[in-house]
Parts: C-alpha cells; sequence; structure tokens
C-alpha cells in the first residue's frame, strides 16, 4: 500500500463504564490500573512470579489454593482479610513469591482485564508508570489497533489513569491516527501533570482515600515512578504471564 | 453552623453512560451539549420561545405538532427530514419562533435531559458557553449540590462538553468542595484551552464530523462564543423555560 497505508488508531475508554461503545476485536488492549493492580502485577513478575490468573471475586480467588496458587483479593483499596496478599506493589517484591502462581481479584484492574477478555481483544497487556517506555515502544511495533482502557475507581473515570492513557498517547502519537477525544483530552492533562507527576497524583481522590485507610501515601508515591521495569504482562489465555520480548 | 458548614460539592459526569454511578437526587444538573443542542436551546429562548418540551424520538416530537408545537428533530448532526426544526443555533435566531412551543429531540443533548429527570434531580438547567457567566453566577447563589452532565456523543467522552464543565468549575470552584478527578480533569483541560477554545474544538471530532456533513465550521464557531446571553432555561415540569432571575 506504500504511503497510502491506514495509521493504526489509538482510542481511549476513561471508565470500563464506556466499554460497550467501543470495538474492542482485533485490538491491542492496555489495561490501566495505576493505583495499584497494573503496577503490583509488573512488579510480581519482576520478582518472578510464573503467571497471574484474575478472577472477579474473592471466592473465585480462594478456590485456586487447592490448585497451589498463592490467593490475593483487595477490596475498596484494603486487602480483604485471610489471603496471602493484597494490591500492595511491596507485597509483590517479596522474594518469595518468585516461581509462584497468583488468583488475584482486585475492585476494578482485574474487572477490567475480564470484560476486555469478554469483549473480543486480540490482545491484553498490562500498562503501569513503571514500564511506559516498554510499553510504549511494543504498541508502536505491534500490528494492531490500539484501546487504552482506565480501570478508573467503581465505574468512575478518574486522574491517575487518565494520566497515564495520556502518557502513552504522548509518547506514540506520531505513529497513530488519532480520532478519539478521550485521547486529545487525556494527552492534555498529562503534559499538564508530566513535570510535577506525584504532586498531581497526589491530589486525585483514589490517593485521599489511599491516605486516609493507611496513614500514608508510600504506594502512591511507588507507583508514579517512571519507566522503572523493562517488562510487560500479557493474556496467554485464561493467565497473565510476562511477554518474551526481543 | 458558622464556619463548620460544609461547602455545596461539584462534581462532573463525563458522559451519560457514567450517570448510574452518581447520586442525582436533590442536585442542581446542568446540561451540557455545546455541540449543538443546548447552545440552541438558550439561543431559542433569547429568540422568544415560550417552551421547549425535550422528547426522545421524532416520532414523539412529531406527534406535539397537534398541540401547535413546532418540531424539533437531530440526529447524526442533521435534521431530520419532514421538521420543522434541526439543531442549528442559527435556526432559532429565526424571530418567527418569537412565542412558540417546541417538541424537541437530539441525539444527545436531549437524552441526558430526561435521564437526568428519571434520576431524581432537584432542578435540571441547561449550560452552554453563551450563558457561561450567567449559569456559573446562579449555581454559585442556588443552595444545591452541583452536577455537571456532559451529553457526550453516543455515550462517548467528548472534548467541547468536558471544556465546557472545566469553565464552570473555574469559575465557581472556590465556593465549592471537589472531591471529583473528573472535575480536577475537566477545569485542567479548560485552562490549557482557555485563551485558544475556537482552535481547540475545532479539533474535536465532532467538530470535523460537523464540517465533514456541512462543509464549513459555522455551528462551532458560533457555539464557543463566550458569555453573549444572559438567559438560563430551567425544567419545569416537563417543559424548558426561561428562569426568572432577579
Amino acid at each position: 500500500m506504500g504511503s497510502s497505508k491506514m495509521k493504526k488508531s489509538i482510542e481511549v475508554i476513561l471508565s470500563p463504564a464506556l466499554l460497550k461503545n467501543y470495538e474492542l476485536k482485533g485490538k491491542t488492549v492496555v489495561i490501566i490500573d495505576i493505583l495499584r493492580a497494573t503496577t503490583s502485577i509488573c512488579v510480581a513478575f519482576q520478582t518472578g512470579v510464573k503467571k497471574i490468573v484474575p478472577v472477579s471475586t474473592p471466592e473465585e480467588s480462594m478456590m485456586f489454593r487447592d490448585f497451589d496458587f498463592l490467593c490475593a483479593a483487595e477490596r475498596n483499596a484494603q486487602k480483604v482479610d485471610g489471603f496471602d496478599l493484597g494490591n500492595s506493589p511491596f507485597e509483590y517484591q517479596n522474594p518469595l513469591l518468585k516461581d509462584a502462581s497468583i488468583a488475584m481479584t482486585t475492585t476494578n484492574g482485574t474487572k477490567a482485564i475480564k470484560l476486555s477478555k469478554e469483549s473480543g481483544a486480540a490482545k491484553i497487556v498490562i500498562g503501569a508508570f513503571l514500564n511506559l517506555q516498554a510499553l510504549s515502544d511494543y504498541l508502536i511495533k505491534d500490528n494492531n489497533d490500539v484501546v487504552l482502557l482506565c480501570a478508573g475507581w467503581k465505574d468512575k473515570t478518574n486522574l491517575e489513569d487518565t494520566l497515564y492513557a495520556g502518557a502513552v498517547v504522548k509518547n506514540i502519537k506520531e505513529h497513530f491516527e488519532i480520532n478519539c477525544d478521550s485521547a486529545l483530552m487525556a494527552e492534555t492533562i498529562y503534559q499538564v501533570a508530566e513535570n510535577k507527576l506525584e504532586e498531581v497524583v497526589l491530589q486525585s481522590s483514589h490517593a485521599k482515600r489511599f491516605s486516609l485507610l493507611h496513614g500514608n501515601f508510600d504506594d502512591v508515591k511507588f507507583c508514579v515512578q517512571i519507566n522503572t521495569l523493562d517488562i510487560i504482562p500479557i493474556m496467554v489465555g485464561e493467565y497473565l504471564v510476562k511477554m518474551n520480548q526481543q
């Protein structure tokens, strides 16, 4: 096709509640739940976790214990009682997790993964500020149109996921066609925040919620670190695994 | 209560598809459909239209013809064949509309009005750049919490409605408490666009759509004029009427 070849498209979905208005078939969907699920998933694979199965409920997570999975469950920004793991990236740095399999459910992130799978996404990958550049490079090389799906908070839009979507748009836009107002808006917000990212994210409703519950912003500060990991988690069948990057 | 009195809250809903996650009861809801329904409604009352009934379908609009209503119907940015009026603000400047009653259906705006009514909003008012200051002043004086509802485009978020929500947030925020990431994001986007509003809105997907259909940006340019009208349309029973402002 030469110069007439269509550019790939990029779209941003600001909440899973808006998913039904978009076509995901044949596209690569990036799941974004910066505070904290997709950040923790990236950390888990850095630590050496073998696979993660995203599930809908704490009960479903617990059923995997019989199959030698560790069970992770978070609801309303707190670990559910009786589970091995919650949703803090620091928990997923534990060296004992090397080679572990984990069944994980979180308030927003694992729901977004499952919805994308049900909607027929061709590929589902995991985005966090920690792997921003690695993921951006992958999306440019990949042949598919891209959808950036913000997990939000209980179907509401949120600041930190939108900021991350904007960061990806900024990184890759020259290789894509954008006909999506949400993508333009996300990029604008990121450009304003780029040089004071931690300060801006600390004003988000979830950062405030986290601080009220935990008495600190430690997890929030961890989750806004940029390009500390070269890892891309990807769904293969029912499991998230670490992508083999060339 | 003195200084301990709670400030009123302000929330921004970026698409009608997100409405179910918010409580509207007891609140004043501002309907925002800049291109073009809420702009045209403001113009209609400036011209002297007596009342407007928002309806769901062209068929429903047409049924009002037997009761001496003019019938307005827009779908996909175009007037529906056979109707008296479409959705262009220029049509609503026609002096023959003085004292008219209009039954109106549009792709997004009238749907947002009806959803807000069904959700129990205490008051429903109409926002456009044309009446930005008049509306902002009213929201500050009013006793209710405020919800700014962007009509969007077929349940997707859009740029121009988000920009307007941000303009209202900027105008009134010192009188309100904000615990809503969408409000923070909308205000950020507006601050970036404020001094080049027309240029930014011309990049929106709806401006492009309009231009493809109509061959010009005339309506779009009309709709980004700021503070040209001192009129606030408000729902009273089944009708939009011009608010009596003191």
